[in-house]
């Protein structure tokens, strides 16, 4: 199950909440089968909406940073869960080699990075930092806010160029924490004996936001059916439209064509559910990440209205890649705040254990935007206090309602999504 | 690794202790590999004596109670151990039947059972509670001091007597919380695709803390030589004695010349290592638990001088079982303290994982003397707040000291001792 976490909402629970809650055994049972079949992503974070009517991921993250933003009483679950998650790879592992983002001055970045350490310290590894960086050529101190430092050191082959470590360090395995935006570097290739984790695959170099979420389109069927609900409850429709350039206004008319089809179908479920909300679908980039290339539209007439500022912000991503296939998901509103501010819960997990959760806040977006934007903060979800602590055989009324639990369920959805989307795109499925 | 909780005990680290922290990533190193080759028990706790010299497990339960002492901030870990652990007997199970121990009146008893019931809920099982007890014909619903009601039932044997359950619950794991002291009950065994945790082996009808120490000599050898320690620093010097009867004056001498050689061999390690302390013998029976049958023993003599009352006291344990077989262990002083009464540390795992801990305090206790006995009461281990955690890697004198890891890679060699003696016992080592 899940850690029990006090989330900003506490009201009563929904329809979908209370069937998820009754059928926890079956669910547990189902998650415990599906890892008996599948490896789930060494780590993972996912992006929630919960619309009240309905709760889905909207982004699941293979390189998380934000370990920072868990609370510290998280600490040692995600140790315990990190100890399990290296025994599966590499049992006699000694030293663990982390590979963080290249923009290395980023210190709220780098608090991430500072708590990964720590998490793989305390499960009693040597961890040292490696640079994909050309410019950082010898060992370089950096200084965080709270006075500690990492150490960044640039990557050398041991070996005889067989194995990546550093100066007098040879790692069984190397984490990566940089998604890979900018490709593959040649560095990580055919390591010898080597665990590259997450695989190179899932860097968005290769990783399109559309498989994923036609691999989650699968786990949510036949979940949706263990706990007879709609799958649509736990899903967003999605489509995908290729070869588009923002600048050019090539594959514009493709595009409107694609979101006009997508509010009809969102329409259509909102009549049958009896939703006022105004649909609106989700455009961004079917690959890359922190939230830039991402807009939202309710209707399909602004694709063609979009302006140049508009268009320039769509057309690339993180590290100057060029934007030519988007994914159009719908968007679903978030109905969660905290102090009249729009929030979403984010939900952190290693291996297959659910680790922490934070919100994510921003004062200034509205319940049908992108909150993974400049001016987001971050308000971590606690325990739930020992008398607080829920209990799904209590009698109604009696205990807080667990609504996180249900988080940790749809994360793990996502997380199930992912493992399955790794196996699919992996180009050699023989090694896996 | 393990929690970081807050000890007693905040003074320097002992040379011991510096060894193991510094060793820390060989360490972990080696339990994983251990862990590959040796199922760990489904629960243990482990009671440990930390004389500052030496620091050494005196009693591995491998049916815990106490559940309930330990911090609500610590369940989290506990559920997401007993997930690793459930999954591993048996990854499609639904029901979970728990077993605790007949005396169903004891309401601190109770709240162990009522803790570890919201374990194994938590990860996602239907948990319900059969009663061993014959009096108990009907589900008996048992009051808590908190209010809440636990419901004891009897058992009933489901598909035509193949496998046990309770009336309409097929369970696919049976735990037991009871310690099988007064025999292996008929109704446990022959059981058909039935997983029975602990197995009944490791109950006191068959158990005997002798094999546990021989284990835990071959752990100890091994585990010292990897940090480079005498072995005596983590192992309480043992011998048994058998065919002994307390009332009949039976076996009397032996038993003196076994305490008078037990005596000379911890004086020598006392003269090696400078300790001004007066070396002391624990005598108590081979099977059973529950602080009965145990006595603190400075000089043979004292053997032939028992008094009655001493006699029949040393001559049963619970459940009226007759003594007849000893085991005289070299007695380990507690230097901890709380509050100025005497404190020993006990350390939770479940599967191969510290889940959490507390201090057995004992108010009118000797050093020397057994402190599991009326009158003690329990401090739960909290974790170490966030502006102490430990590091190893910070600079000397700049984090507090990381005094209940060594707790834990202690109670982890007393875990894997307990692995290696219920291999070596199993009566059906085929299908172990």
């Amino acid at each position: 199950m899940v850690p029990h976490l006090v989330t900003a909402l506490n009201g009563p629970l929904f329809d979908l909440e209370k069937n998820i809650l009754a059928a926890t055994p079956a669910i547990e049972r189902w998650f415990r089968l599906e890892w008996q079949e599948h490896t789930p992503p060494f780590y993972c974070s996912v992006d929630l909406r919960n619309a009240g009517f309905k709760l889905a991921p909207v982004d699941t993250n293979l390189f998380p940073g934000g370990f920072n933003n868990l609370s510290a009483e998280m600490l040692p679950l995600a140790v315990q869960a990190a100890m399990a998650a290296i025994e599966k790879y590499c049992p006699d592992a000694k030293n663990l080699l982390l590979i963080p983002e290249r923009h290395t001055r980023n210190t709220f970045y780098l608090q991430n990075i500072a708590r990964l350490v720590q998490i793989f310290r305390q499960t009693g590894l040597n961890v040292r930092l490696g640079s994909l960086s050309e410019e950082l050529t010898e060992p370089t101190p950096i200084q965080l806010p709270d006075g500690t430092t990492l150490m960044l050191e640039p990557l050398e082959y041991q070996q005889g160029g067989r194995r990546l470590g550093l100066k007098n360090f040879d790692p069984c395995t190397i984490l990566l924490n940089n998604d890979l935006s900018s490709g593959i570097p040649a560095i990580l290739e055919n390591l010898h004996e080597q665990n590259v984790l997450p695989p190179l695959h899932a860097g968005w170099a290769v990783r399109r936001k559309s498989n994923h979420f036609a691999a989650y389109d699968e786990v949510v069927k036949k979940f949706a059916k263990l706990i007879d609900v709609d799958p649509w409850m736990l899903n967003p429709f999605f489509a995908k439209c290729q070869d588009v350039n923002f600048q050019e206004h090539d594959g514009e008319e493709r595009l409107a064509a694609n979101v006009d089809s997508l509010l009809t179908k969102i329409r259509k479920k909102y009549r049958e559910y009896g939703i006022k909300e105004a649909p609106f679908v989700i455009v961004k980039a079917d690959a890359g990440t922190y939230g830039m290339g991402i807009m939202t539209v309710t209707d399909a007439r602004q694709i063609k209205d979009l302006n140049h500022k508009q268009r320039s912000k769509m057309a690339v991503v993180k590290e100057g890649l060029a934007v030519t296939d988007v994914i159009l998901q719908e968007g679903v509103p978030t109905f969660e705040r905290i102090n009249d501010a729009v929030a979403e819960p984010v939900v952190y997990m290693i291996d297959r254990y659910v680790v922490g959760g934070f919100y994510r806040v921003h004062a200034e977006r509205a319940i049908n935007e992108n909150l993974n934007a400049p001016g987001a903060h971050f308000v971590p979800l606690a325990f739930a206090q020992p008398h607080a602590l829920p209990d799904m055989h209590a009698k109604p009324g009696t205990a807080a309602p667990n609504r996180f639990y249900m988080y940790g369920v749809v994360a793990r959805l996502a997380l199930l999504a992912a493992s399955l989307e790794l196996e699919k795109t992996d180009p050699n499925p023989e090694i896996y």
